[in-house]
Order: C-alpha cells, then structure tokens, then sequence
C-alpha cells in the first residue's frame, strides 16, 4: 500500500527474560496494520544503553520511523532518555512545563512529589513532548534527517492513550498523507466464513480504497470496515455510513457492539435499562458464566447470583429440577436446562435465568452424547429458548464457547422480548 | 555469567501486525535465562526471503546463536527453509529419514500424506535434524564457522518439545559446558519480600555456583533454585536436594507444588486422595472459585457445585444466612462468611465448602470497610477458619486474589484436618 519502513522497538530487560510478554508491540502492530502500515520487524532489547544507541543508529540508517516503549518513568533509571540524547547527540534539559504537568497532577491527587520526578523532565534538547493523559512519563518525537523517533513509557495503558491521543493523529496519519475511517462491529454466534459469505453481495461492490479484516476470537469475531483517503469530506463520512449500514442490515442482532466492550458489558447496559434483573443456572460451565457477568463494574445492580449445580443432587435439590427428568433425558439434555432456567427463575429472584448442561471433556462422552453436547437455555415466565452446541474434545475451549453462547442467547432473549 | 550472545528470532507476518502475540520469545527467553544465559535481543520479522537471509547475515556477524521459531511446516511455504539455505549457501536436498518420519505418523493416524509433506523433506544440505514429537516439521541444527542456528516450528507446544528434547540437552548445555540442576517451589499466602527474608539465613550460605530467582504472579511466588555446575555429580544432586529441604523446612506449607502446576490441581488430587467433596459459597469473587474448580479434567470427581450468592436475598433464603446476621454485622463480615460456609455444607452435599464476601470495589466501600475488604471461610462439620484480606481498589485484581486465596485456604484445611 505504501513504502514506509516503520518499526517497533521495545526496551526491556523483564521481556527478553520471559518475565513478561510483550503485549504492546502486538497492539501497536495492529494500529499500525490498521491504517495500512505494515511493522517491518519487532526488536525487544534490554535497558542497556550502548544497545539502544546501536539499535537507533542502525534503524536511522534504513527506517523512516521508530515507534519505542518503555524504559521510561519514575521507577525506571533514565537509560532510554540518555540513550536517546546520546543518539540525537544533543543534552538533557530541564522541561519546566513537563514539571508544571506533573506537580498539577500530583496536587490534584494530594500526593507528594519525589526528587525521581524532577529527573524525569531533563529531556533531550529539542523533542517535542506527546502528552501522557494517563501517568507522569510524557511520550516524546524526535526528527533527524527524515528520520522520525517516537518514544513512549512502556506501561500498556499509558503508551495506549499517547498513540492515540498524539501519535496517530499528529504523525503517522500526516505522515502517510492519509484520512482513515474506520469502525468494528462486534458479531456473536456467526462464524468467521458465514459472515464473509453472508456479507460478498456488498464487499463485492465496495470502492477499491475500502478493505474488510475479519478478527476472530473464542465465541466472536470482529469485523473491521476501513476507508482509506487521501483527504476528509462528508461525502465520504456518508459513503462509509452508508456501507455501514449495509453490514448492519445484513447481520442484524448477530451484531452485539462496536469498538472495544464485550458481551457481559453490553448485557450488563441492556439489563440497567429495561430494569431487568438476571441469575445464572451452571453445569459444565462451573461458574464461568456468572465469573463473566460479576467481572462488570456495578454488576450487583442487576446480576442477582447463581447456583453451579455440578451434581445431580445439587440440580434436583437446590435448583429443583424434577428428579424423573434427570433420570429420563439425563443431565445433559433440553428437558434439564428447561427445568434448570424454571428453577433459577424460582430461587434466584431474577426476571431472566440462563442454563447451561454439557458434557465439556476431555471424558464422560457417550455415542449418543459425545463430549462437546452442550445444552444451553434462557427465559422468563412466559418465554423459554434453548440452543444445542455440538463442540469440539478440548475442555477449556467447550466451557469458554459455552460461556460465550450462554451470554449471547441472554442477549438475543432480552432484544426479542424486551 | 558468561559472554555467549544469542538473540530469538520470530518469523511471521501475523505477529508484526499484531494478530497474535508472539509468547514463543518470552517463553525462550525464560528458558534461556535459567540456563544463566540471557538473550540480547528478541526480533520479529516478516515471511520475507530478503529480511531473513539479511537478519541471519547480521547476526551471524556478532552472535554466536540464533533460536528462530516460526515458518516451517506444511500449511507454510518454504520461504524459511530456502532462506537458510541461501543464508548458508547450499541446496536443498530430500531428507529420507524425515520422509520416512511422516509417513511412519501417517499410518499410524490411518491419514493420507498430502504432496505438501512431501515439499516438507526437501531441507538445506548439511542440516542436523532435531526431532519433533508434538508433529511433522523438523527443528533443524546447523552451524557455520562458530556460528549456530537452530530453526523450529511457530506452534507453541512443537517448539517446546523440540527445545526441551533436542535443544537444551545437545546444543545449549554443551556450549556453556555447564550442567544445570534447577527446582521451583510454588508458594501461596506468602508475599516476595516476605519469603526474600525468610529464607536469607539459608540463601546467605548458598555456594556461589547457586542462585535463587522469585518469580512473582497474582497470589503466588514461584520460588527457582538454580545449580550452575561444571559436570554432573551425584555429590552435588545431594548438595542441591539438602537446600531444597532447607527452602522446604522454612516455607513449610506455604509450598503447594512444585514444577507446573496450579491451586486447583493439587486441591484436586488432595480430593481425590482424601475422598473428600468440596463446594462453594461465593458472593465477590462472582463464580471465579467454582470455575477454576472445574477447570480441572475430572473434577465432578471431588466438586459437587456451588452457590453464586451475589444478593442478600440468595444469601438468606438458598445459603440459609440468618437474616439477622447480614442486618447486624452485614453481609461482608466474618460472621456471614461462617454462615455460608455452614449453610454450603448443608445444601451442597459438600465435606468441606469455602465462602468469601467482600467489596471488590471499584465502588461500594465505607470507612469501616473500604473498598477490598474481604471475608474468607473454609469449614467442614465439626471445624471453621476464617481470614480477613485488606485488598485495594482494583476489582479484577481483587476478584483474581480472593479467589486465589479462598483456594489456598481449602488447601491448608485440608492439610491440617485430614
């Protein structure tokens, strides 16, 4: 798509230890492939100065940008800031409004500036400074000879919020001479094929500055329109809603958000506005479900509980699923998860139950029943539906998708009758 | 400790442009730093003939080994094989032995060998042939003039064998003439620095060919003895056994394991052992104890199930927690926890049951109980402990360590009554 020689380069002794794994690298990968720049490499090095220095001099020779994490921060030494002088040939300086930033910061949160805070803001002479919305170590941008250095701290959510908020608007989008629009809808319950068949009709028809990435994960699968152009107008804000829509029209309620949330967040809006309070019934799944909808902030306010009903005795006595049923169809059946969303209506105080039966593995499967049938079901007192999955041999995989499936079917449950 | 400079080199496009993240590096990396050698640098690079063959070029320069994963096995072209035989200049020949491999694993599977498996045997002349037993691609040895490079397969668990079959035993070790004797204690309830002062009367007496690394995860240590020698002796397999006992007379139960190993495996071989059910009674921690029960293969064996008790109302009327006891101490106190815990017993046909309750925040504290109170109790029918964790304000993180600690208490019960 374009010639750019970009590269990531992260700074890090914990990462070539295998201490921790570097994330960032792989995210800013994916922000850069997102605007149609593809990393040339990845190279993590340890905090070493003459390295770094090497590893600079030797990028500038070939590279038009640099994107570096880490090694910067109050709790790191300064290795990266004299590295990066050391390379540009220029000193440190004291940056008083980098000092002014961080003493608002700390006045506001009632805490006390440590002399390591004053280090922090002697910068290379020169450098333009990429404002940190989320901590103290601000990014910095260096040029030299056509050569551009972006260094950022290394802590993910700080390094996150500068490439957002700075770098891509500020560098590499003026860079590439490029306005990007873009959006991602999240799909559940369609596979990665079935949505790319389903949606051909219009892919086939988009304009040749348009591309469609399928993003799949366990249970879901992201689907990312892109519109690359060489300026921003309102023709082609509406051209890219307009195809927008035509994906929305075409997968409907397999659509569950866009951007960044996940089922149990949309759920978790959906119950506060209907005022709907929800309880899980749980057997192969174990808790995982309820594990899901108790990870949301505020979660109490309509997750009501739920029973992990592992045993027989447990699903009769406590759940009150009819003992004849259990013997009759099995604990993995459609009559059970029926009987254990009636009895989770009953005992947990919830408006709407979700239940799970299975036979998750990697043992207990029969030829009738091989390991991977999951029986799922969700309803109210009036409604009730139920879904079977026919899963693969891998345990942690079946109670992940179930999970995902029991999520999904709440979700569906709740747009139909609500 | 030594001058070796080996570097870990990843190849795939579906790494730089962060689809998955690359762990096989971090996961050398670990393996290499407990051989007491540390990799200078960990690259990623493109399926690009040019970029390999100049990357290997580079480096062979100034490094005396390259560990590269990534570009090799059927469903990949042969970008990476013919550019290690450019890189060393020689041709590719058919290897008959890794032929005859393949078709040995074919018939045993009863699947029929695709014309790709085929193009697999064609490997640069000279190669020393590391055996794969997780599948078909080779890892591959070859060395030129004080330079090694060993090649193996991206997917995870054939690079792992490879690496812990092959290459540790016949390349690494004999490089750095060393023999390496190492053990890891896994340790729960104790913090890094309490642990640190605990064992540095011993570790204060360590010959200077040991060293000891803490290696810190969310509610646990892994604690690594390491013995770095110049040749095998049973005189010092004796030595190390004496410091391990030493390390295990001072961490007492603290150790839970040793190796790979996680809470809920040995809580599930103590089960079994002892015959002993075990339920749940959770409120903050959502259904996380439960689910990582069940994570275990086999564990309807020994978890009968558990109750998600989020609201008072569940609380009270299917746990059997005296309302009186939530409206007086409230339902994050030691007292309701020690009414869950009896109330599990009762309903669960459970032995043992561990409850916890508490505020996980990030809202919902007061001053008397902030934000990260927590209750734990674990309790049979004629004994009940309890515990009290003052946590801080980050739910995820304190859903992950009272889960992680309501799982060891389980384990030191049963440790002490059974």
């Amino acid at each position: 798509m374009n010639n750019y020689k970009i590269s990531i380069v992260t700074i890090g002794h914990e990462i070539l230890i295998g201490q921790i794994v570097d994330t960032n690298s792989a995210w800013l990968g994916e922000k850069l492939t997102e605007t149609g720049l593809a990393p040339y490499s990845v190279i993590s090095i340890g905090d070493d100065e003459d390295q770094i220095v090497d590893t600079l001099q030797s990028l500038s020779q070939t590279h038009d940008m640099v994107l570096m994490t880490g090694g910067l921060g109050p709790t790191k030494d300064d290795i990266t800031v004299r590295s990066i002088a050391k390379f540009l040939g220029v000193p440190l300086v004291f940056h008083e409004e980098v000092y002014e930033r961080i003493v608002h910061i700390f006045q506001k949160l009632n805490r006390r500036l440590s002399e390591s805070h004053k280090t922090q803001c002697f910068l290379p002479e020169g450098v333009e400074i990429l404002h940190n919305s989320m901590g103290t170590a601000p990014g910095m941008l260096f040029r030299k000879d056509g050569f551009t250095l972006i260094s950022m701290p290394g802590v993910p959510y700080e390094m996150k919020a500068i490439f957002q908020e700075s770098v891509l608007e500020k560098v590499i989008l003026p860079l590439i001479h490029k306005n990007i629009i873009q959006k991602t809808l999240l799909i559940a319950g369609k596979g990665e094929t079935e949505i790319e068949d389903v949606l051909q009709p219009v892919i086939s028809t988009l304009p040749p500055n348009y591309s469609v990435a399928y993003l799949p994960g366990l249970g879901q699968v992201r689907v990312r329109l892109t519109a690359i152009s060489d300026q921003k107008s309102d023709e082609q804000s509406a051209a890219f809603d307009h195809y927008i829509s035509l994906f929305e029209d075409i997968l409907g309620t397999s659509i569950f958000g866009t951007g960044d949330t996940n089922l149990e967040k949309v759920l978790g809006q959906m119950c506060l506005h209907h005022q709907l309070k929800i309880g899980t019934v749980e057997s192969c799944t174990g808790g995982n479900v309820a594990a899901r909808l108790a990870s949301v902030p505020g979660a109490s306010a309509y997750f009501t509980g739920g029973i992990v009903a592992y045993t027989n005795e447990i699903k009769n006595n406590i759940v009150g699923v009819n003992g004849q049923i259990l013997e009759t169809y099995g604990a993995v059946s459609e009559q059970t998860v029926v009987e254990m969303v009636r009895g989770g209506l009953h005992i947990l105080g919830a408006d709407i139950a979700v239940a799970i039966s299975g036979i998750a593995g990697p043992t207990g499967g029969s030829e009738e029943k091989p390991v991977g049938t999951i029986w799922l079901a969700v309803g109210n007192k009036n409604h009730t539906e139920t879904k079977k999955l026919n899963l693969g041999k891998k345990r942690e995989q079946n109670i992940l998708l179930s999970t995902q499936a029991a999520l999904n079917l709440l979700r569906l449950f709740i747009l139909r009758y609500y």
